[in-house]
């Protein structure tokens, strides 16, 4: 009764009014088992949010900065975007006929692991640019849109942005409630990941911070538009994120939230902050509904953070254990038998 | 009478809250007067805000976007910041003996102006560089707030922080009591700005877009911090305004207000959206109680934007004429006698 109450006051907007008289009574994360987890992100915010408490926050300065890959969606079994740069690498190629014989094209057409491998970072680059780069903004941005739309995880064979951590949605949505300001802060592409934050994270573009290439202001045909330069920009990741941060932001946030080692020197300087402050980690340990991976994973590697992680007041949060549910819309027992 | 309470309300910090319930009765733009441009501005939130027209635009689009040298605040006899390069130069000589030998630092001491013009641009970075790198943000944001207590304009004497427009402060008043989201896009230094946007404007530091110079991640004693480099990171003006707004932003403004061909490219970009777009240009006419410039001015020059205003529809506000009051805090005939 008490659930059709409330799918009958989210359907007629009522919700965000009552979302704080709610929120006292009902569980704002209710795909988080009770646990020292839940409990230390609860508590935080109840510290900095009752007025008249040493450790009050105002409600502007209670920002919260999000990782993107593996903390609020599916990193593996490659970066998203990585999968992306090899879908248009195929879609491209009838218009770049040399590529069946240029390395790294060659490796991605064929599906050679190994060649690609042996491209290195260098070839990597290449490819990023060779997708990332000649178009204006605004055609980059419905490119990505449209792959969104049709891309399947090889996995789970669902649309990527249906891969989001429903655990991390409701925590986004609690911190808000909470008057935060909630931020993502990705080591990828900050005009990819703006296509989808809004719909997906409510998140809107300007609370997306990622890295970038160089853009050039151009008229064509008498409309000014921004190309994509085939140049980097910034890299937001490991030391770039506290750089990224304070550059789009200009101040330290409260709290951060990651789930690899380059998420390290976010939470580290995020964590050193004077007032109240917090970091978490979410620890991939979920080989069923999701992935088991950490020290040794290529992609999305957690080794020094989670080391020490106990000494620097950091919260780790076990997928396995702390989490009900993984994705949206399905149970425990559907996500065992997918 | 009125004045006085006005004072004391805003010395309170009580005037914002009370910003929304005057300007549904009051007008919202009092140091206007009557006229085109006034007209303009009302007219436009008034198309973009109304729920059902053609033209309406949803609050969270509702972004406008402000030059501040010569557009939020006096930019004459010299850019503020330049004013600051001098005075750290000053400051910090006693430090750099070498720099009574030195071009250009040698100029600014003796304050000879036409060595440091023959120093070029190359020697203005050199200066920039000397005062603005070398420290962590932090120090350097405590450095600027120092300087702005005790620094005085040199025409009317007093800090520059006083020097803001009066009519503008009420125009980001009232496009805030509208649902906008008001942005700073200056070809200043963000961090230099970000001091002062808050409490002058209302703008908080995540609002502010900027020069800036790239820094560096580093953990001093066991603390992280964030030392600012003598390299250049972006330049932020020209061209680079619509770059600058498409990176913080990620979608294109509804509203740009300059004043100088600095701004062109920033009013080209926003006026050539597919909705409902505004764009305005201060223009200093008033040589009585501000400053007169525009085509031939070295600092904030107004030349092609002048031009091409009419044929682009964007507002050409006259200070001499549209502007009731240029200062905050006094009235037209207390300008005229300072």
């Amino acid at each position: 009764m008490k659930r059709i109450v409330l799918t009958f006051l989210t359907t007629l907007g009522f919700l965000p009014v009552l979302g704080q008289q709610v929120s006292a009574q009902a569980d704002p994360l209710p795909s988080w088992n009770d646990g020292a987890a839940k409990r230390s992100i609860t508590e935080f915010v109840s510290r900095v949010t009752k007025q008249g408490r040493p450790e009050f926050v105002p409600a502007m300065e209670r920002i919260a900065v999000f990782d993107n890959d593996g903390t609020l969606w599916v990193e593996q079994p490659m970066y998203v975007q990585g999968l992306f740069v090899f879908d248009r690498v195929r879609a491209l190629a009838p218009r770049h006929p040399e590529w069946k014989d240029t390395q790294p094209f060659k490796a991605v057409l064929e599906n050679d692991t190994k060649a690609l491998a042996a491209s290195g970072p260098k070839g990597i680059a290449e490819l990023v640019m060779a997708t990332h780069a000649g178009m204006t903004t605004e055609e980059f941005g419905l490119i990505v849109k449209d792959w969104l739309v049709t891309a399947r995880h090889p996995k789970f064979g669902k649309p990527y942005t249906d891969l989001v951590y429903q655990p991390m949605l409701e925590l986004l949505a609690f911190l808000r409630a909470n008057g935060f300001k909630t931020y993502i802060v990705s080591g990828g592409g900050i005009e990819f990941v703006r296509t989808f934050s809004g719909n997906r994270y409510g998140i809107p573009p300007e609370q997306v911070i990622g890295s970038s290439n160089l853009t050039r202001f151009e008229v064509r045909d008498g409309k000014p538009v921004l190309v994509r330069e085939p140049e980097i920009d910034f890299i937001n990741d490991h030391d770039g994120k506290p750089v990224g941060i304070n550059k789009f932001i200009g101040r330290r946030p409260i709290a951060a939230f990651g789930n690899s080692d380059g998420d390290f020197q976010m939470l580290q300087w995020v964590t050193s902050g004077a007032g109240p402050q917090f970091g978490l980690l979410v620890h991939h340990d979920d080989a069923v509904r999701e992935y088991a991976y950490d020290r040794s994973s290529p992609v999305g590697r957690l080794d020094r953070a989670l080391d020490e992680a106990p000494k620097r007041g950091w919260t780790v949060v076990s997928m396995k254990k702390d989490w009900k549910t993984v994705f949206p819309g399905y149970s425990r027992e559907q996500e065992k038998q997918p």
